[in-house]
Protein backbone atom coordinates (compact mmCIF):
# COMPACT_ATOMS: atom_id res chain seq x y z
CA UNK A 1 0.00 0.00 0.00
CA UNK A 2 1.12 3.24 -0.92
CA UNK A 3 2.10 5.58 2.18
CA UNK A 4 -0.35 8.68 0.38
CA UNK A 5 -2.46 9.49 2.91
CA UNK A 6 -2.94 12.88 3.72
CA UNK A 7 -6.34 15.01 2.83
CA UNK A 8 -4.94 16.84 -0.34
CA UNK A 9 -6.67 15.38 -3.75
CA UNK A 10 -5.22 12.34 -5.12
CA UNK A 11 -4.20 12.17 -8.68
CA UNK A 12 -3.83 8.98 -10.58
CA UNK A 13 -1.49 9.92 -13.92
CA UNK A 14 -0.31 7.32 -16.49
CA UNK A 15 -0.15 7.15 -20.03
CA UNK A 16 0.79 4.68 -22.81
CA UNK A 17 4.29 6.23 -24.15
CA UNK A 18 5.79 4.49 -21.22
CA UNK A 19 6.95 5.83 -17.92
CA UNK A 20 9.94 7.99 -19.48
CA UNK A 21 8.04 9.66 -22.19
CA UNK A 22 8.42 13.68 -21.52
CA UNK A 23 4.46 13.71 -22.22
CA UNK A 24 3.57 12.40 -19.00
CA UNK A 25 6.66 14.29 -17.04
CA UNK A 26 4.82 17.31 -18.19
CA UNK A 27 1.36 16.16 -16.97
CA UNK A 28 2.56 15.32 -13.54
CA UNK A 29 4.16 18.79 -13.05
CA UNK A 30 1.16 20.78 -14.40
CA UNK A 31 -1.03 18.65 -12.55
CA UNK A 32 1.08 18.53 -9.05
CA UNK A 33 -0.97 22.32 -8.50
CA UNK A 34 -3.81 20.57 -7.76
CA UNK A 35 -3.18 18.00 -5.59
CA UNK A 36 -0.92 14.73 -4.40
CA UNK A 37 0.60 12.88 -7.66
CA UNK A 38 1.04 9.23 -8.05
CA UNK A 39 2.34 7.95 -11.63
CA UNK A 40 1.43 4.44 -12.19
CA UNK A 41 2.10 3.62 -16.00
CA UNK A 42 3.84 0.96 -18.38
CA UNK A 43 7.56 0.34 -18.71
CA UNK A 44 7.73 0.93 -22.23
CA UNK A 45 5.94 2.44 -24.83
CA UNK A 46 2.58 0.88 -25.37
CA UNK A 47 0.85 2.62 -27.92
CA UNK A 48 -2.03 1.18 -30.08
CA UNK A 49 -2.92 -0.96 -27.20
CA UNK A 50 -6.49 -0.09 -27.07
CA UNK A 51 -8.13 -1.40 -24.00
CA UNK A 52 -6.06 -4.71 -24.00
CA UNK A 53 -5.76 -6.58 -20.34
CA UNK A 54 -2.91 -8.96 -19.69
CA UNK A 55 -5.06 -12.68 -18.64
CA UNK A 56 -2.63 -14.69 -19.39
CA UNK A 57 0.44 -13.63 -17.95
CA UNK A 58 1.39 -12.36 -14.65
CA UNK A 59 2.31 -8.61 -13.94
CA UNK A 60 5.38 -6.46 -12.40
CA UNK A 61 5.30 -3.34 -10.89
CA UNK A 62 8.61 -1.12 -9.93
CA UNK A 63 8.85 1.26 -7.76
CA UNK A 64 11.10 3.78 -9.53
CA UNK A 65 12.61 6.03 -6.52
CA UNK A 66 14.75 8.44 -7.83
CA UNK A 67 11.88 10.61 -9.42
CA UNK A 68 10.03 13.84 -7.83
CA UNK A 69 6.23 12.06 -7.74
CA UNK A 70 6.12 8.43 -6.37
CA UNK A 71 6.05 6.39 -9.44
CA UNK A 72 5.70 2.83 -10.53
CA UNK A 73 6.31 1.43 -13.86
CA UNK A 74 4.31 -1.63 -14.38
CA UNK A 75 4.95 -4.75 -17.11
CA UNK A 76 0.99 -4.47 -18.73
CA UNK A 77 -0.96 -2.29 -20.61
CA UNK A 78 -2.31 1.28 -20.15
CA UNK A 79 -6.05 -0.17 -18.17
CA UNK A 80 -3.62 -2.97 -16.51
CA UNK A 81 -1.81 -0.07 -15.39
CA UNK A 82 -4.97 1.67 -13.90
CA UNK A 83 -6.40 -1.46 -12.48
CA UNK A 84 -3.22 -2.39 -10.63
CA UNK A 85 -2.93 1.16 -9.48
CA UNK A 86 -6.55 1.54 -7.62
CA UNK A 87 -7.04 -2.21 -6.41
CA UNK A 88 -3.37 -2.86 -5.51
CA UNK A 89 -1.10 0.07 -4.77
CA UNK A 90 -3.37 3.03 -3.35
CA UNK A 91 -5.72 2.31 -0.21
CA UNK A 92 -8.13 4.98 -1.25
CA UNK A 93 -9.47 5.44 -4.67
CA UNK A 94 -8.25 8.31 -6.48
CA UNK A 95 -10.22 11.97 -6.81
CA UNK A 96 -8.66 12.11 -10.54
CA UNK A 97 -6.92 10.44 -13.13
CA UNK A 98 -5.39 11.94 -15.84
CA UNK A 99 -3.79 10.13 -18.44
CA UNK A 100 -0.98 11.32 -21.14
CA UNK A 101 0.05 13.36 -22.32
CA UNK A 102 -0.30 11.61 -25.25
CA UNK A 103 2.48 12.00 -28.29
CA UNK A 104 0.21 11.85 -31.02
CA UNK A 105 -3.68 13.25 -31.78
CA UNK A 106 -6.37 10.80 -30.37
CA UNK A 107 -9.10 12.56 -31.91
CA UNK A 108 -12.24 11.16 -34.11
CA UNK A 109 -12.29 7.39 -34.01
CA UNK A 110 -8.79 6.84 -33.18
CA UNK A 111 -9.96 6.40 -29.64
CA UNK A 112 -10.66 2.86 -30.20
CA UNK A 113 -6.98 2.27 -30.52
CA UNK A 114 -5.83 4.27 -28.11
CA UNK A 115 -4.01 3.36 -25.06
CA UNK A 116 -4.33 6.40 -23.59
CA UNK A 117 -7.81 7.13 -23.72
CA UNK A 118 -8.38 3.54 -22.71
CA UNK A 119 -6.73 3.93 -19.11
CA UNK A 120 -9.43 6.85 -18.73
CA UNK A 121 -11.96 4.52 -19.70
CA UNK A 122 -10.64 2.46 -17.02
CA UNK A 123 -10.89 5.38 -13.99
CA UNK A 124 -14.44 5.94 -15.48
CA UNK A 125 -15.33 2.18 -15.13
CA UNK A 126 -14.36 2.72 -11.61
CA UNK A 127 -16.30 5.80 -11.23
CA UNK A 128 -12.99 8.19 -11.38
CA UNK A 129 -13.09 11.42 -12.71
CA UNK A 130 -11.00 10.78 -15.59
CA UNK A 131 -9.51 12.72 -18.63
CA UNK A 132 -7.50 11.82 -21.63
CA UNK A 133 -4.61 14.39 -22.58
CA UNK A 134 -2.72 14.50 -26.40
CA UNK A 135 -0.87 16.74 -28.34
CA UNK A 136 -0.57 16.41 -31.91
CA UNK A 137 3.01 15.93 -32.76
CA UNK A 138 4.38 11.90 -32.07
CA UNK A 139 8.04 13.14 -31.57
CA UNK A 140 9.68 13.32 -28.28
CA UNK A 141 10.20 17.20 -29.07
CA UNK A 142 6.82 17.87 -28.77
CA UNK A 143 5.62 21.29 -27.94
CA UNK A 144 3.75 21.10 -24.19
CA UNK A 145 3.38 24.68 -23.73
CA UNK A 146 -0.43 24.63 -24.84
CA UNK A 147 -0.91 21.70 -23.42
CA UNK A 148 -0.18 22.54 -19.90
CA UNK A 149 -2.08 25.85 -20.24
CA UNK A 150 -5.65 23.37 -20.92
CA UNK A 151 -4.53 20.75 -18.05
CA UNK A 152 -3.99 23.61 -15.77
CA UNK A 153 -7.36 25.08 -17.11
CA UNK A 154 -9.69 21.98 -17.24
CA UNK A 155 -8.48 20.39 -13.80
CA UNK A 156 -8.64 23.86 -11.94
CA UNK A 157 -12.41 23.51 -13.61
CA UNK A 158 -13.47 20.35 -12.50
CA UNK A 159 -11.61 20.54 -8.89
CA UNK A 160 -13.71 19.26 -6.18
CA UNK A 161 -16.47 18.09 -8.86
CA UNK A 162 -18.01 15.08 -10.18
CA UNK A 163 -18.29 14.03 -14.38
CA UNK A 164 -21.54 12.98 -14.96
CA UNK A 165 -21.74 8.74 -14.39
CA UNK A 166 -20.01 7.07 -17.18
CA UNK A 167 -18.70 9.77 -18.97
CA UNK A 168 -14.71 10.54 -19.24
CA UNK A 169 -12.92 13.07 -21.48
CA UNK A 170 -10.85 13.11 -24.54
CA UNK A 171 -8.99 15.89 -24.94
CA UNK A 172 -7.06 16.85 -28.15
CA UNK A 173 -4.35 19.67 -28.13
CA UNK A 174 -2.19 21.69 -30.68
CA UNK A 175 1.62 21.38 -30.08
CA UNK A 176 2.00 25.03 -30.00
CA UNK A 177 3.06 27.83 -27.98
CA UNK A 178 0.48 28.81 -25.07
CA UNK A 179 -0.31 32.19 -26.81
CA UNK A 180 -0.79 30.80 -30.00
CA UNK A 181 -3.66 28.74 -28.59
CA UNK A 182 -7.37 29.62 -29.81
CA UNK A 183 -9.40 28.57 -27.26
CA UNK A 184 -11.38 25.36 -25.97
CA UNK A 185 -13.81 23.68 -28.12
CA UNK A 186 -16.22 21.01 -26.50
CA UNK A 187 -16.59 19.02 -29.30
CA UNK A 188 -18.39 15.48 -30.81
CA UNK A 189 -15.81 12.86 -32.67
CA UNK A 190 -15.12 13.42 -36.45
CA UNK A 191 -16.96 10.83 -38.53
CA UNK A 192 -13.76 9.34 -39.78
CA UNK A 193 -11.14 5.93 -40.16
CA UNK A 194 -7.44 5.01 -40.86
CA UNK A 195 -7.02 3.97 -43.97
CA UNK A 196 -4.32 0.61 -43.86
CA UNK A 197 -1.71 0.47 -46.55
CA UNK A 198 -0.22 -2.71 -45.49
CA UNK A 199 3.83 -2.66 -46.79
CA UNK A 200 4.99 -6.40 -47.75
CA UNK A 201 8.18 -7.69 -47.35
CA UNK A 202 9.77 -10.87 -47.72
CA UNK A 203 12.39 -12.25 -45.06
CA UNK A 204 15.73 -13.96 -46.16
CA UNK A 205 13.55 -17.41 -45.78
CA UNK A 206 11.20 -16.39 -48.48
CA UNK A 207 8.51 -15.62 -45.85
CA UNK A 208 6.02 -12.79 -46.75
CA UNK A 209 5.69 -10.29 -43.22
CA UNK A 210 3.50 -7.17 -43.68
CA UNK A 211 3.65 -3.95 -41.82
CA UNK A 212 1.03 -2.05 -40.88
CA UNK A 213 0.72 1.56 -41.91
CA UNK A 214 -2.39 3.89 -42.65
CA UNK A 215 -3.49 7.43 -42.85
CA UNK A 216 -6.41 8.60 -40.99
CA UNK A 217 -9.07 10.01 -43.37
CA UNK A 218 -11.90 12.76 -42.10
CA UNK A 219 -15.15 11.95 -43.58
CA UNK A 220 -16.20 15.49 -42.74
CA UNK A 221 -13.77 17.89 -43.06
CA UNK A 222 -16.09 21.41 -42.91
CA UNK A 223 -18.00 20.26 -40.11
CA UNK A 224 -16.86 22.79 -37.45
CA UNK A 225 -18.19 21.39 -34.43
CA UNK A 226 -15.38 18.32 -34.43
CA UNK A 227 -12.39 17.54 -32.68
CA UNK A 228 -10.20 17.41 -35.96
CA UNK A 229 -11.97 20.70 -37.01
CA UNK A 230 -10.89 22.31 -33.85
CA UNK A 231 -7.17 21.22 -33.88
CA UNK A 232 -6.95 21.89 -37.42
CA UNK A 233 -7.74 25.91 -36.54
CA UNK A 234 -5.42 25.87 -33.03
CA UNK A 235 -8.02 24.95 -30.44
CA UNK A 236 -8.02 22.47 -28.06
CA UNK A 237 -10.86 20.04 -28.29
CA UNK A 238 -12.85 18.60 -25.54
CA UNK A 239 -14.92 15.34 -26.53
CA UNK A 240 -17.23 14.11 -23.91
CA UNK A 241 -16.79 10.12 -24.36
CA UNK A 242 -19.77 8.04 -23.23
CA UNK A 243 -18.86 4.50 -22.04
CA UNK A 244 -22.24 2.82 -22.49
CA UNK A 245 -22.07 2.11 -26.55
CA UNK A 246 -25.29 1.27 -26.90
CA UNK A 247 -27.16 2.93 -29.89
CA UNK A 248 -29.98 3.71 -28.13
CA UNK A 249 -32.48 5.81 -31.06
CA UNK A 250 -31.99 2.36 -33.38
CA UNK A 251 -33.59 -0.19 -30.66
CA UNK A 252 -37.29 0.39 -32.13
CA UNK A 253 -36.54 -0.57 -35.27
CA UNK A 254 -34.24 -3.43 -34.34
CA UNK A 255 -37.28 -4.54 -32.56
CA UNK A 256 -39.03 -5.16 -35.50
CA UNK A 257 -36.52 -6.37 -37.86
CA UNK A 258 -35.48 -9.12 -35.25
CA UNK A 259 -38.73 -10.05 -33.98
CA UNK A 260 -38.72 -13.69 -33.64
CA UNK B 1 -5.05 -12.24 -54.31
CA UNK B 2 -7.60 -14.21 -52.73
CA UNK B 3 -9.75 -16.51 -55.25
CA UNK B 4 -12.74 -15.66 -54.15
CA UNK B 5 -14.97 -13.92 -57.24
CA UNK B 6 -17.92 -14.93 -57.33
CA UNK B 7 -21.31 -13.44 -57.04
CA UNK B 8 -22.16 -14.96 -53.80
CA UNK B 9 -22.51 -13.27 -50.68
CA UNK B 10 -18.73 -12.76 -49.32
CA UNK B 11 -18.87 -12.98 -45.65
CA UNK B 12 -15.61 -12.68 -43.82
CA UNK B 13 -14.91 -14.72 -40.18
CA UNK B 14 -12.82 -13.69 -37.54
CA UNK B 15 -12.65 -14.43 -33.88
CA UNK B 16 -10.31 -13.85 -30.77
CA UNK B 17 -10.04 -17.35 -29.28
CA UNK B 18 -7.81 -18.33 -32.49
CA UNK B 19 -8.40 -20.34 -35.81
CA UNK B 20 -8.56 -23.70 -34.17
CA UNK B 21 -11.64 -22.78 -31.69
CA UNK B 22 -14.63 -24.77 -31.67
CA UNK B 23 -16.76 -21.33 -31.79
CA UNK B 24 -15.41 -20.29 -35.32
CA UNK B 25 -15.89 -23.95 -36.93
CA UNK B 26 -19.60 -23.43 -35.60
CA UNK B 27 -19.83 -20.32 -36.65
CA UNK B 28 -18.26 -21.05 -40.39
CA UNK B 29 -20.55 -23.49 -40.76
CA UNK B 30 -23.68 -22.01 -39.96
CA UNK B 31 -22.93 -19.20 -42.11
CA UNK B 32 -21.77 -21.49 -45.31
CA UNK B 33 -25.54 -21.15 -46.06
CA UNK B 34 -25.61 -17.21 -46.96
CA UNK B 35 -22.52 -17.28 -48.69
CA UNK B 36 -18.86 -17.66 -49.51
CA UNK B 37 -16.50 -18.50 -46.54
CA UNK B 38 -13.33 -17.06 -45.68
CA UNK B 39 -11.67 -16.76 -42.19
CA UNK B 40 -8.80 -15.23 -41.18
CA UNK B 41 -7.95 -15.39 -37.38
CA UNK B 42 -5.14 -15.17 -34.70
CA UNK B 43 -2.83 -18.51 -34.64
CA UNK B 44 -3.64 -18.62 -31.06
CA UNK B 45 -5.95 -17.74 -28.29
CA UNK B 46 -5.79 -13.67 -27.77
CA UNK B 47 -8.47 -12.81 -25.49
CA UNK B 48 -8.93 -9.20 -24.03
CA UNK B 49 -7.35 -7.93 -26.49
CA UNK B 50 -9.72 -5.67 -26.74
CA UNK B 51 -8.79 -3.54 -30.26
CA UNK B 52 -5.47 -3.89 -30.17
CA UNK B 53 -3.69 -3.51 -33.52
CA UNK B 54 0.29 -4.53 -34.45
CA UNK B 55 2.11 -0.99 -34.89
CA UNK B 56 5.82 -2.03 -33.48
CA UNK B 57 6.08 -6.03 -35.29
CA UNK B 58 5.35 -6.88 -38.88
CA UNK B 59 2.71 -9.34 -39.09
CA UNK B 60 2.47 -12.93 -40.67
CA UNK B 61 -0.37 -14.55 -42.58
CA UNK B 62 -0.58 -18.38 -43.46
CA UNK B 63 -3.31 -19.89 -45.46
CA UNK B 64 -4.01 -23.24 -44.22
CA UNK B 65 -4.53 -25.89 -46.96
CA UNK B 66 -6.47 -28.72 -45.03
CA UNK B 67 -9.66 -26.62 -44.22
CA UNK B 68 -13.11 -26.99 -45.64
CA UNK B 69 -13.08 -22.95 -46.16
CA UNK B 70 -10.64 -20.71 -47.30
CA UNK B 71 -8.63 -19.99 -43.59
CA UNK B 72 -5.99 -17.66 -42.78
CA UNK B 73 -3.99 -18.07 -39.51
CA UNK B 74 -2.66 -14.56 -38.44
CA UNK B 75 -0.01 -13.60 -36.06
CA UNK B 76 -1.93 -10.32 -35.04
CA UNK B 77 -4.71 -9.19 -33.26
CA UNK B 78 -8.53 -9.74 -33.93
CA UNK B 79 -8.22 -5.88 -35.31
CA UNK B 80 -5.32 -6.98 -36.94
CA UNK B 81 -7.04 -9.99 -38.88
CA UNK B 82 -9.68 -7.88 -40.32
CA UNK B 83 -7.40 -4.61 -41.54
CA UNK B 84 -5.16 -7.84 -43.73
CA UNK B 85 -8.32 -9.40 -44.81
CA UNK B 86 -9.58 -6.28 -46.12
CA UNK B 87 -6.89 -4.60 -47.22
CA UNK B 88 -4.57 -7.54 -48.27
CA UNK B 89 -6.29 -10.81 -48.67
CA UNK B 90 -9.58 -9.86 -50.38
CA UNK B 91 -10.02 -8.20 -53.67
CA UNK B 92 -13.11 -7.02 -53.05
CA UNK B 93 -14.94 -5.89 -49.73
CA UNK B 94 -16.82 -8.61 -47.61
CA UNK B 95 -20.80 -8.20 -47.61
CA UNK B 96 -20.95 -9.36 -44.08
CA UNK B 97 -18.43 -9.52 -40.63
CA UNK B 98 -19.21 -12.29 -37.98
CA UNK B 99 -16.50 -12.70 -35.31
CA UNK B 100 -16.93 -14.95 -33.34
CA UNK B 101 -18.52 -17.75 -31.92
CA UNK B 102 -16.97 -16.43 -28.88
CA UNK B 103 -16.45 -18.65 -25.98
CA UNK B 104 -17.36 -16.42 -22.80
CA UNK B 105 -20.25 -13.55 -23.14
CA UNK B 106 -19.26 -10.01 -23.89
CA UNK B 107 -22.22 -8.29 -22.59
CA UNK B 108 -22.38 -4.66 -20.74
CA UNK B 109 -18.91 -3.04 -20.67
CA UNK B 110 -17.21 -6.61 -21.57
CA UNK B 111 -17.31 -5.15 -24.75
CA UNK B 112 -14.61 -2.82 -24.17
CA UNK B 113 -11.92 -5.30 -23.24
CA UNK B 114 -13.61 -7.55 -25.88
CA UNK B 115 -11.18 -8.83 -29.20
CA UNK B 116 -14.30 -10.59 -30.64
CA UNK B 117 -16.02 -6.69 -30.78
CA UNK B 118 -13.18 -4.96 -31.61
CA UNK B 119 -13.27 -7.57 -35.42
CA UNK B 120 -16.75 -6.20 -35.95
CA UNK B 121 -16.05 -2.57 -34.72
CA UNK B 122 -12.88 -3.01 -37.31
CA UNK B 123 -15.18 -3.94 -40.17
CA UNK B 124 -18.06 -1.36 -38.94
CA UNK B 125 -15.26 1.35 -39.39
CA UNK B 126 -14.38 -0.25 -42.98
CA UNK B 127 -18.74 0.10 -43.76
CA UNK B 128 -18.89 -3.77 -43.68
CA UNK B 129 -22.50 -4.97 -41.56
CA UNK B 130 -20.50 -6.54 -38.87
CA UNK B 131 -21.52 -9.05 -36.06
CA UNK B 132 -20.28 -10.23 -32.77
CA UNK B 133 -21.76 -13.54 -31.13
CA UNK B 134 -20.56 -14.74 -27.63
CA UNK B 135 -22.19 -17.50 -25.80
CA UNK B 136 -21.84 -18.07 -21.64
CA UNK B 137 -19.47 -20.87 -21.80
CA UNK B 138 -16.10 -20.45 -21.34
CA UNK B 139 -14.85 -24.24 -21.94
CA UNK B 140 -13.91 -25.50 -25.32
CA UNK B 141 -17.46 -27.90 -24.98
CA UNK B 142 -19.82 -24.90 -25.22
CA UNK B 143 -22.92 -25.93 -26.09
CA UNK B 144 -23.61 -23.80 -29.74
CA UNK B 145 -26.72 -25.15 -30.81
CA UNK B 146 -29.06 -22.18 -29.87
CA UNK B 147 -25.78 -20.28 -30.95
CA UNK B 148 -26.31 -21.65 -34.70
CA UNK B 149 -29.93 -21.13 -34.44
CA UNK B 150 -29.32 -17.52 -33.67
CA UNK B 151 -26.99 -16.63 -36.00
CA UNK B 152 -28.61 -18.49 -38.99
CA UNK B 153 -31.94 -16.30 -37.89
CA UNK B 154 -30.14 -12.97 -37.96
CA UNK B 155 -27.78 -13.79 -40.87
CA UNK B 156 -30.79 -14.14 -42.61
CA UNK B 157 -32.61 -11.35 -41.78
CA UNK B 158 -30.00 -8.63 -42.49
CA UNK B 159 -28.65 -10.37 -45.54
CA UNK B 160 -28.88 -7.94 -48.44
CA UNK B 161 -29.55 -5.47 -45.79
CA UNK B 162 -26.85 -2.53 -44.87
CA UNK B 163 -26.75 -1.97 -40.61
CA UNK B 164 -27.07 1.82 -40.04
CA UNK B 165 -23.99 3.76 -41.02
CA UNK B 166 -21.58 3.11 -37.79
CA UNK B 167 -23.87 0.83 -36.16
CA UNK B 168 -22.43 -3.28 -35.52
CA UNK B 169 -24.54 -5.74 -33.58
CA UNK B 170 -22.84 -7.28 -30.08
CA UNK B 171 -25.25 -10.32 -29.84
CA UNK B 172 -24.82 -12.85 -26.79
CA UNK B 173 -26.51 -16.19 -26.57
CA UNK B 174 -26.97 -18.60 -23.55
CA UNK B 175 -25.01 -21.96 -24.17
CA UNK B 176 -27.98 -24.78 -24.61
CA UNK B 177 -30.09 -26.37 -26.66
CA UNK B 178 -31.73 -24.78 -29.40
CA UNK B 179 -35.12 -26.09 -28.02
CA UNK B 180 -34.43 -24.02 -24.46
CA UNK B 181 -33.81 -20.74 -26.07
CA UNK B 182 -36.82 -18.30 -25.31
CA UNK B 183 -35.94 -15.90 -27.87
CA UNK B 184 -33.97 -12.74 -29.17
CA UNK B 185 -34.28 -9.73 -27.16
CA UNK B 186 -32.94 -6.27 -28.38
CA UNK B 187 -30.89 -4.76 -25.09
CA UNK B 188 -29.14 -2.11 -24.12
CA UNK B 189 -25.58 -2.86 -22.60
CA UNK B 190 -26.27 -3.22 -18.57
CA UNK B 191 -24.36 -0.91 -16.76
CA UNK B 192 -21.40 -2.69 -14.87
CA UNK B 193 -18.24 -3.26 -14.44
CA UNK B 194 -15.56 -5.65 -13.46
CA UNK B 195 -13.94 -5.57 -9.77
CA UNK B 196 -10.65 -6.99 -9.72
CA UNK B 197 -9.13 -8.58 -6.93
CA UNK B 198 -5.09 -9.16 -8.01
CA UNK B 199 -3.28 -12.81 -6.49
CA UNK B 200 0.10 -11.64 -5.55
CA UNK B 201 2.53 -14.09 -5.27
CA UNK B 202 6.77 -14.23 -4.83
CA UNK B 203 8.84 -15.64 -7.29
CA UNK B 204 12.04 -18.00 -6.13
CA UNK B 205 14.14 -14.67 -6.91
CA UNK B 206 11.74 -12.81 -4.36
CA UNK B 207 10.21 -10.68 -6.97
CA UNK B 208 6.44 -9.67 -6.20
CA UNK B 209 3.97 -10.76 -9.28
CA UNK B 210 0.38 -9.85 -10.00
CA UNK B 211 -2.39 -11.88 -11.53
CA UNK B 212 -5.24 -10.35 -12.83
CA UNK B 213 -8.61 -12.30 -11.62
CA UNK B 214 -12.16 -10.02 -11.52
CA UNK B 215 -15.73 -10.65 -11.10
CA UNK B 216 -18.46 -9.04 -13.19
CA UNK B 217 -20.53 -6.68 -10.69
CA UNK B 218 -24.06 -5.72 -12.61
CA UNK B 219 -25.13 -2.68 -11.22
CA UNK B 220 -28.79 -3.20 -12.40
CA UNK B 221 -29.79 -6.56 -12.09
CA UNK B 222 -33.73 -6.02 -11.94
CA UNK B 223 -33.34 -4.30 -15.10
CA UNK B 224 -35.27 -6.35 -18.03
CA UNK B 225 -34.14 -4.29 -21.07
CA UNK B 226 -30.32 -5.10 -20.43
CA UNK B 227 -28.30 -7.99 -22.10
CA UNK B 228 -27.35 -9.65 -19.00
CA UNK B 229 -31.10 -9.63 -18.11
CA UNK B 230 -31.83 -11.31 -21.23
CA UNK B 231 -28.71 -13.70 -21.19
CA UNK B 232 -29.33 -14.45 -17.31
CA UNK B 233 -33.45 -15.82 -18.51
CA UNK B 234 -32.56 -17.72 -21.55
CA UNK B 235 -33.04 -15.07 -24.52
CA UNK B 236 -30.21 -14.14 -26.74
CA UNK B 237 -29.67 -9.94 -26.70
CA UNK B 238 -28.81 -8.03 -29.90
CA UNK B 239 -27.45 -4.56 -28.29
CA UNK B 240 -27.05 -2.81 -31.30
CA UNK B 241 -23.62 -0.49 -30.78
CA UNK B 242 -22.55 2.37 -32.21
CA UNK B 243 -18.98 3.24 -33.10
CA UNK B 244 -19.24 7.22 -32.36
CA UNK B 245 -19.07 7.63 -28.53
CA UNK B 246 -19.31 11.38 -28.22
CA UNK B 247 -21.97 11.38 -24.90
CA UNK B 248 -23.80 14.50 -27.27
CA UNK B 249 -26.61 15.41 -24.62
CA UNK B 250 -23.51 16.61 -22.18
CA UNK B 251 -22.44 19.27 -24.75
CA UNK B 252 -24.49 22.11 -23.79
CA UNK B 253 -23.78 22.20 -20.39
CA UNK B 254 -20.06 21.62 -20.72
CA UNK B 255 -20.00 24.47 -23.43
CA UNK B 256 -20.72 26.20 -20.16
CA UNK B 257 -18.34 24.52 -17.78
CA UNK B 258 -15.45 24.54 -19.53
CA UNK B 259 -15.77 28.16 -20.78
CA UNK B 260 -12.18 29.76 -21.82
Amino acid sequence: MNNIKNTSPLILITNDDGVNAPGIKNLAETASKFGDIIIVAPDKGRSAMSHAITVETPLQLKEIKTRKYTTYSCSGTPADCVKLAIHEILDRKPDLLLSGINHGTNTSTSIIYSGTMAAAIEGCLNGIPSIGFSVNDYTAKADFSAANKVIETVVEKISGKKLPPRICLNINIPAIEETELKGIKICRQADGQWEEDFVKRTNPNGKDYFWLTGKYINNEPEAKDTDEWALKNKFASIVPIYIDYTARNIIPDFKLLFKY
